[in-house]
């Protein structure tokens, strides 16, 4: 590997190809896969997203990669959908330091999330703003009950600030799915809004109405991909999916931390996932063991310099409006 | 440190307590702390279980710790109570050696969970006996929306193996909540059933309904203790109601390998929950970083000695039947 | 897994090896190997320890083992034959809370190791001990040089603690390789003892005479198996001497929480050495993910129930005190 | 943070340290603590380096960076240096790929480490080459004792490959301490060495020799800073030599992948090393979580754009030739 300054970040990836072994080998595969994926003209690209990533910095980096047609489809956690709505609606994260007493912290009403620092004040303002869209939302499906996508829609269409990720996704057009959505500030904010005395419709979201939704994505494109950061939820909920739908992942990129001898789904490895038929067994694949916050950035600088800003995905739209 | 044979477990651990530092020391912490929950009279213990816990073996443990009613209220995963009812309707999981190849596998049908191996067929067993019960339950609700809580119940209620985690909970009447249940087969079951041509009722699971079920859990207890195996939406959903209730838990024991520096929950700190109010600055809680089908077992017999065969913990049912 | 109560640790144990899966089937089959080298007449028994064992509280443990000889030969780090020097003239380590303030505890001369607390008090002492016998020592062999094996030995002879490593090894005649044996205080209190000015005779440790030596045991061994306790320098030199002398171990267990995706010593695969020859592909060899302090006494009282007080191993001594 | 392309290392580097936090945040911090420590014309550099970083293609880049003088003292494993010499003397390490069958390998001579592979000819190449070596640094040196710094220099005399770390450091007098130098193919070369019949003098490494020479130059300088690549013995020698020397490093950068509730020296948290005045209370200091064939070249990448092609650090030389 031979360093030499400047060097663009996807020169930097090029010796990491080139020379590098353990990580730093896998990493550049990893932006190699990624790079196939966007080219790959039959491919829908899912990007499977569980941490703290808005907090940590990623929410405009995502919002982009929605707006450029880097991601068709979003796989989330309710809370990050939660810190995109909490910045949507005007307040915002802070970075704090590591030394912060908990207590103090406490006394003082602000939330720590690992270093970065987030008001009480700012979670009271959302669940003001938003029960009050809950309530808009029920009144115009009166009873209809929704997916947790056409729920992320209904947000996306209400929130204006542009580096929103449900706004981005809204004006794409890409569904965004929340499969836990009610395990997050979204759950307390239906608490909330369904506590209110003057209500006339409470909003339903069910539970399963989501799944032929996804499996019908999967189903109807002709390659499927995943970009895992984190695991969880969100990365078996695309698994899953490419299971049911008996189609089988053509690529697949894991971002973690987490290892796979403890059992759990997060930290297993895609071979294990070839025996279940949810990534094929010659599909393009690797897992990427390293934080999400840096290993994602560069991930996306190297693939955006590879295309170069000419590059276009020529994408239809996977589902219309509210509609799967 | 002195070790002798044969030694009880609990003689063990006291050696942990005694003079063990840095993972035995936390061992025996957690011990201390599982062991003063359950002596609490006023704690209501949640257990939030996130791993493939039934495939390795614990499915009996937690079955029998619900029955002796060591266990007030269970958060988990979709994946474990469908593991749980895969095994209630006749199948198995196998152990299997580490060399096997994936690609194999796949053509025999056979699906891998690290080290423990389990048949398509018993997937398919499992889809056609539940399709049935949620027609079933689908038929006497008639419309009305479930929550997880009253599906794992209604589920509970139609499994008829004394082993099944379900079934002990719906004799002792413990709630069970599955806040992302549709993250599983259960959804894809859920997929099959709403398909079904002649389909009277489809079965709808209202993904906000348990919220105010469990948080109303956590307020009316006077105390309230969590232990987490694992992570992911379990965790955050016990420590997301203890802090919408107001209350803060009284007592935390959490087992994961999972780590912090990541900024994701499942390896984030209790010090850092103290912010937030959902662990109480003046808690008893500790972190065992381990796998936890080692370190449960180890404190489920080591309290279990402690306690004797004759101790009762008489607490009253928090839910009435399906009623939150 | 059934966990009823009292257990024994062998109870528990048969417990993971039917029916406990990931981390529980690893422990149990690491537990079946120890109990096979140890009943395998033919098998000589390496010990490799690195990481704060002695502050953890298994220093009894490591000394009733070596006296047991359930261990015949120990490689470690210097750090912990300094911990047990330390224990041996005297001092002790203290059980620690983790909220300490280092900078408080730098003010008040208290060294921290995680939640283990030493005063420089202690150290001093050390320094003043230990250089009072490195000057015995080297007035004793006049420029002879020894390898760490025979100054770990000299050591021995010199501390009158019966619960020293050290000592339990002296009386054993069990080797001690102590390959990094610059890397602690015993440096520095080498460089103390060479700058007094009276000095006739300074000790010189030969940094590669122990190789032939521990090399020679394992060339004389019909079958050689470690039992591997965190990893580095000990794990390292066990496996090159397995290599050179052109054996190839017939057991192996390691015990570590570091992993393998960095390409580090530490963490790399059991499979991975069979390529090198250092472990024979038909061994019988496992990994256990986790904490030492709780995974290690676990398998010691395991295995010693299993074998019962009246079991014998009658091993010829492999080395003639401090001649090799 | 926000993603254009294409992007310098340096400038992803800075969107990092604006807003980004958990590991991207940690990471710009090591970079400006490193940039730090090289504009501090009072500063001494130590790197610390453990793992597999030659086969995994970092030998060219550390190389680069000794004749750069952005390393003012390297302290590293034997490994490190053996890997480094058998590309001195022609052989090379391979990328592999990740499904070899290590029984195999064995069969054809070939080793693994991890991705990476090399022939057992490489080694004997090797060994032939180096123990020749030997035999001119013995007879030159009469019985005089050498450290490993010595060692290390001799060796980089006799290499004659300018990408070599040896040689580099050789060449630019920047000292090289191997303080487990006999746990390597070192000491098994040494073996062959000293056991050659019609051998004259035996090279001798005093395993202590090294403690004054390294504590000497830590003493000498007004200011002293360590990186450290993994962890091990090369970042417990550093750490001692700072508490032995009373002067407590000022600046402090640890990559690493070990976790600290093992209690471990690697995964040991810098604020430990405070108790101890191994690391100074007000020392700029952070660990970063992450694969160091990743972390380290961006490091590198970036703070070689920041001090831009015209930086010259000017630093007399901390030893002459191979005397301290």
């Amino acid at each position: 590997m031979k360093i030499t300054a400047p060097l663009t970040v996807d020169q930097l990836m090029r010796q990491f190809s080139n020379s590098g072994s353990f990580g730093a080998g896998r990493l550049a595969t990893a932006c190699d896969i990624y790079e196939k994926m966007l080219r790959d003209k039959e491919c829908t690209v899912f990007l499977a997203v569980s941490g703290a990533i808005v907090p940590a910095g990623l929410r405009t980096l995502i919002a982009d990669l929605i707006r450029k047609r880097f991601v068709d489809v979003l796989v989330c956690t309710g809370a990050s959908m939660v810190h995109d709505a909490i910045e949507a609606v005007g307040s915002r994260h802070y970075k704090g330091s590591r030394v912060e007493d908990d207590r103090e912290l406490y006394k003082y009403h602000i939330f720590r999330i690992y270093d970065v620092l987030v008001t009480e004040e700012a979670y009271v303002r959302l669940d003001y703003k938003l029960s009050e869209m809950y309530r808009q939302i029920a009144d115009e499906h009166k009873g209809e009950t929704l997916s947790s996508r056409e729920f992320a829609w209904e947000l996306g269409k209400r929130l204006e600030d542009k580096n929103s990720i449900l706004r981005a996704a809204y004006e794409m057009n890409i569904p965004v799915f929340i499969p836990a959505v009610r395990d997050s500030e979204f759950g307390f904010i239906h608490w909330l809004h369904s506590s209110q005395k003057d209500i006339k419709n409470v909003l339903i979201v069910d539970a399963f109405k989501e799944v032929p939704e996804i499996c019908g994505i999967c189903s109807k494109s002709p390659k499927n991909g995943m970009i895992v950061l984190g695991g969880g939820v969100p990365r078996n909920s695309v698994q899953s999916a490419a299971l049911a739908s008996k189609k089988g992942l053509d690529y697949a990129v894991v971002v973690t931390m987490d290892r796979p001898e403890t059992g759990g789904l997060s930290g297993s490895t895609l071979k294990e996932t070839v025996s279940w038929g949810k990534v094929k067994g010659e599909a393009d694949d690797v897992m990427v063991i390293g934080d999400i916050m840096v290993v994602f950035p560069l991930m996306a600088a190297s693939v955006m310099e590879r295309l170069g800003s000419d590059f276009k995905r020529n994408k239809t739209s996977l589902t219309e409006g509210k509609h799967a």
